[in-house]
């Protein structure tokens, strides 16, 4: 049998030239980058190498990218050690952004504000300006206010308006973060044109290993460190350099930049077989999101069936998709962004996501297809014989 | 010219059996290890069994082992964390801690105590005792207060009565912390024989990858999270488990330990051969560090000389060892430890760490101690010659 992999929005499977790239230092420069002899000059040119392919990607300096141990410690700095060194009074942030920003808000700030979201799952600019014009009538600035809202979707696949919702803070003297993990690699990202004062990635969302990412943070944003101790990444986060793995970072991700616009194309293709094979099959579902959304990223809610059902049998026919975010995946609910967004009842508890990726093939998309039709026609028929 | 590689206290080579290890997750069993389908069976299963070898080299339960980015992430999650949690009214250190553990400290509690140590840098219970007898003086009971000692010194090498230590800060109600970054892989580790509440370990030092680290929390050890977010580590590290370095970790730390009796023996000789040749050269130095110390960490101060030039001199005899703490390497001083322990300033200058390792040889160490002695009679002509 077959497998068929479409679970790229939990991880992705690591690019082969990446490997290969970081084997150089895990076998041989592997020597702490930090040390002042000449054995460490290959693994301090490979991060300076890494840190600035990285930071012209996102349009940033090379000063402005801190390597850390992926998305979730990323969110966690921006937000908990801006509150730290800010004195913050609150934070905006929305109903569907991943649990890592969520908690993180939470344990700043009890009572921090999640803004509503559209039936697309879009914060609209509008519902921010209402929250922080309401603020600043209290408290007549918003300096010590904290925005923080996804670029993308992790379970939607929704993009978000973060220009417009990054100048609108600004408007009100606030401090824009985005978590971009579910974007970074997978589309092009100007820092400066979007006007956010931090972002959030994770390298094993673009084919690179688990374990690393980055936190873009502007020049003149003032934050505490998460990780304190030695000098690494200029003082800000102490550790040992990761460098295996920051330069597999850099290698997935200047491989999936130099074939974006074919990647996204072939994804685009791939998602479209999906769905046109489950209108041709007459399959009863919502697709859940915005238009405009992560290419791959296809989040359906199917009338009277079961999410988990799904997955399961899904995986005995050797296809491996999901109900939602893998980080939430040991609470069985209907998830925080289906409810966010109002999937009717009947539709909600049958919802899965299917995220393909640049390896995936229309054969993969007819496939599942398939699977789903014949999971749902097996199962009526046993719903038929049971009513 | 053949490379010696003696910094094995900064970073270690990474075990080819791990990266045997790593390459299946990395490569093969890619997916998120949090997703219920049959190809999350394997990462899900090298987790658990990475973390029951973990726990049963310490004496642990697996659930209190906690996958981290690394030892700093755990000296800062188990300081800044318990502080957080508890309302610690003081923190107790000692003066030659690794800074992830003083840079925490601070974080926390600008006010912190920073014990004093001996000569050979050891923290000496009676110091502790007093400390918190004073401060039980003031608050009645030291429930709330928090002690962090090293249980070995990167720099120096030497072994704190961390047993007799911990008993101390547990006879006044203290948490006890230990990092045992240094330790952890190179000896025997009982964590309920050594009484301590917490401890903070690295892979890298032991042979397994960068990036990868463990926190022990005892049951019962109040601590908030660090790092919020998904259910990753029963809820209390969020972040997508880094499957391949984990595994690449367990495996290092197994390789260590099914040889630690004949690597230990094989170090030593190979310290003692080091040492033997400096006296026989009548190299006029002292010996940091106690007589209980880390096998293989060599300390020496050198009368008259200078650290870094000893340490560029070797590099270009293609000899790489360290003037201290790879971590604090930006810093050209003389170092906090040797501070601390008072080496007389006309040999503090002349302060270097060979730190060898299992992949030393005898040879490696006379080369070495050759090449300090073709350095110091170098120097000391061209000292003549100007004078």
């Amino acid at each position: 049998m077959n497998k068929i992999y479409a679970d790229n929005a939990a991880t992705t499977k690591l690019s082969l030239s990446a490997f290969e790239e970081m084997k150089k230092y895990l076998i041989d420069d592997y020597s702490n980058p930090s040390q002042p002899y000449s054995f460490s000059k290959k693994s301090k040119l490979a991060l300076k190498n890494a840190r600035k392919m990285i930071a012209e990607y996102i349009n940033a300096s090379p000063e402005e990218i801190f390597f850390t141990s992926g998305g979730s410690e990323s969110d966690n700095w921006a937000i908990k050690c801006f509150g730290l060194s800010n004195d913050v009074r609150n934070i905006f942030t929305s109903e569907i952004e991943h649990h890592a920003v969520l908690n993180s808000c939470e344990a700043v700030n009890h009572s921090f504000v999640k803004l509503k979201v559209d039936s697309n799952g879009i914060v609209n600019k509008e519902t921010l300006e209402k929250a922080l014009a309401q603020e600043k009538e209290q408290v007549a600035s918003c300096e010590t206010s904290f925005v923080s809202i996804m670029m993308a979707n992790n379970e939607i696949g929704t993009i978000e308006p973060i220009k417009e919702l990054a100048q609108t803070a600004h408007k009100y003297g606030a401090c824009f973060h985005t978590d971009a993990v579910q974007c970074v690699g997978h589309m092009k990202i100007d820092v400066k044109e979007l006007d956010v004062d931090m972002l959030s990635a994770s390298a094993h969302k673009f084919n690179g290993p688990k374990g690393i990412g980055f936190l873009y943070i502007k020049k003149g944003t003032i934050l505490h460190q998460l990780i304190n101790g030695g000098a690494q990444e200029n003082g800000y986060r102490a550790g040992t350099e990761n460098v295996a793995s920051i330069v597999g970072m850099a290698t997935a991700l200047k491989e999936n930049l130099d074939n974006l616009d074919a990647n996204v194309k072939h994804i685009t293709e791939v998602e479209n077989a999906f769905v046109s094979k489950l209108i041709e099959y007459k399959i009863d579902f919502i697709r859940n999101g915005a238009e405009y959304h992560m290419p791959g990223i296809v989040n359906i809610s199917i009338k009277d069936s079961n999410g988990e059902m799904l997955l399961h049998r899904l995986d005995l026919m050797g296809i491996y998709i999901s109900t939602g975010s893998a980080c939430d995946s040991v609470n069985n609910q209907v998830s925080h962004v289906i409810k966010a967004i109002r999937v009717p009842q009947d539709y909600s508890e049958g919802t899965i996501r299917i995220s393909f990726g640049k390896d995936n093939t229309i054969e993969d998309a007819i496939a599942i297809a398939d699977a789903i039709k014949k999971v749902i026609d097996g199962n009526s028929i046993i719903n038929k014989k049971r009513s």
